[in-house]
């Protein structure tokens, strides 16, 4: 596709603006350090959107523009208003990509196209987390080792609470002697998801090069399609009845 | 399991006291056909449910007694009281069995487990269907030779918009054109949920010895395992931390 | 990727020699319609191998600089050489795209690939194939409509051999009351492969645009990424042993 | 099903032979310590068979005669000959359940069934082995807790050369930083497969209860299904041709 990709990244940005220590990392939020990193890595054409904006930044008008959708959120997923939940499903149903970032696996968009609650373990105690590429040959592992190792993260543990990935494509090793399924791919629609495990708001993750191209091939492999438009409902045969 | 299966028959039972053509068919009623050929099979304890007994037929207390729970719903989806599918999705989530019948894909319950609109194309024609088994060893397909034929049904056709399912057990092939994955396994928390398609109320699908055959089997498939309790949030290291 | 992916047309190119009505149609050969449609959408250096060239066109030179190789065989394939089999295998763990179209689903480099015998039904007697687009946001469904229509084609039906699909992209529905599925996606080590049903020697189909479109899609979904040497057999211990 | 499951237990039976601290742990070899862990729990009819004996012990008759087979090898690999390979693989895709356990990851049948290669990493330092259930609802998982913890085992590590299992049951996490996909399910023909990691020879592994509880569990869910011949090749149309 010639044309650049129209990614919106999408960030609660409380933490940022309440907690110095997350401040100190995102200076000038999540949302600003993950577009900057997808900007650097070409292709793309990006916006930022976040919770306090006017209808969260999340217009008719934005996800008509944006073919795939970045989502960070935390300790304010009860506040994004269910008109905007089922505004963006339906975007993703009709083939916006949407990549889920660590603690959006709580919010309701995440919940609303799963069919689950989405709960797992967790413990902030700092482990290392090691992700290991179990899909080699997929595009959202491009450019990368046989693992990605951030020293210092907040622990996730199974049994995490998804339908069963329709490609598995890392799992995370943690010291405290937990495993995870951290990069998990879905169709939803003519959608594609991508959610990705790490990101914890206190620790600089977001700047670790190889969750920056991680998050940058999902996004590419996230495209929407050119197709036609899909007929349902009621349907006169396209052959001869008996 | 030496215990007989606890299986609970949900249906809307509408469409059988007001039609007299569906009431010929089914005189007691869908769900009194389908317990009755779960019955003759055996390994089961079946009781009803149906939509306009108090809070449905589906108390916490029988849905604590049911190991599986076949539903048929048509006319009236919206009545089903949004509490009732919260009781129902953390049923499954916790264990139980879901069989969701023909019309029953645009049943809350489904539309919720599966995260789309599982809508599809349909049309009232009498069209032939031949479901094609494509998973010759599944459990489901126990018993069955290479496809079920039924001489009359009506047509639902591809796009199905559900997500791919884990175990896809029959296509449907239909006169009038169409394709359609009628036989969809899946899995949600500790629940297992079977898709099956054939099932109009006005035609006399579910006296057919296979689909009686299908959602027998179907049903034993579902059955829950016993399993530990999961532990979530926040949770103490399993090995020494750094 | 600016570079343009490296394509390998594989035909057996047997029938085009010997029999007048292929030849009519393919006067070139199958390899050179393919090869000639890929070229037309761009993106591509396109080159092509036959069965009776030295090392059937495939020594690991040629495979070296193939990213994708497509291929087309059907009354010789007991004559490809279990040694070019294997080498085919090990280009193909190590990321090179394979398209499979037609009576390749006999080929021994796809029943390797699957371990299964890949068998199935078929008839020629000009049935239509509507092959209907079960994956409708699938980068290989891209710019199709709701399925693809052929006027005549060979049957082949189900139960086709193979292992379930990774991603089941079409599902074909034919005049005599069967069905197939007839668009696969795998991938082993690597490598992505995909299996196309369509393609009898004796019709028309590879000039049909959207079974064309299909092909160009496939190549361009199969291509390899730049992964990172895997590292297998006895390895030390990344953190400290108990 | 009332008849018992027909189970043969297959084992290379050397290192037992070669090795005193392998005798000392499996005095009657790994095959009987299984099989009698599958008498105690019931439901099956057990026999065992070892690779010194007339045809691998795998005659026609036997495998006629079993519904599971459950496989152990090691240094002996190369030792299978191809026609029992080639006869086990036509049992599996007929219908008989296949249980492959830990080194004979790179048994010529699973690798046959496979596609691929199975090679993975490996060290023998006695890592602590935790395999967390992520299907907690799947029939092998059943009667466990949240994982299964074995003190002291051979560590196998991504990648796993492997095709994406259709259903992963379990997930290892090692001491020394590894993870690895330790419990998968395929389908292949009307054959269930099943591969489990735990069991090295030098570890009392097949004597703990979990794990042999998986064998047991493993061994019903990959029980063949009655199902009618399927027919192949040239066939009529079922439908009024054009």
């Amino acid at each position: 596709m010639a044309s650049p990709l129209r990614v919106t990244v999408w960030n609660e940005y409380r933490h940022e603006l309440s907690d110095q220590r997350v401040a100190a990392i995102y200076p000038k939020g999540i949302h600003t350090t993950i577009a900057e990193a997808l900007n650097e890595r070409g292709g793309v054409q990006v916006r930022t959107a976040t919770l306090d904006e006017p209808e969260h930044g999340l217009s008719e008008e934005v996800l008509n523009a944006t073919d795939v959708l970045v989502w960070w959120g935390h300790m304010a997923h009860g506040e994004v208003r269910d008109e905007i939940v089922d505004r963006v499903q339906r975007a993703v149903l009709a083939g916006m990509g949407l990549i889920v970032l660590h603690s959006g696996h709580f919010s309701k968009i995440f919940q609303r196209l799963m069919g689950t609650t989405c709960n797992l373990k967790w413990r902030e105690a700092n482990d290392k987390e090691r992700l290991w590429v179990v899909a080699p040959g997929h595009p959202i592992a491009d450019g990368l080792g046989e693992y990605i190792e951030i020293e210092n993260e907040e622990m996730y543990g199974e049994h995490f609470d998804i339908p069963a990935p329709e490609t598995l494509v890392f799992v995370s090793w943690f010291t405290g002697g937990e495993v995870f399924r951290s990069g998990c791919c879905y169709s939803r629609g003519k959608g594609k998801i991508f959610y990705f495990r790490p990101g914890h708001e206190t620790l600089p993750t977001y700047h670790h090069p190889d969750v920056q191209r991680v998050i940058s091939n999902a996004v590419h492999w996230a495209a929407p399609i050119a197709s036609a438009t899909i007929i349902r409902g009621n349907t006169p045969p396209l052959e001869k009845e008996k």
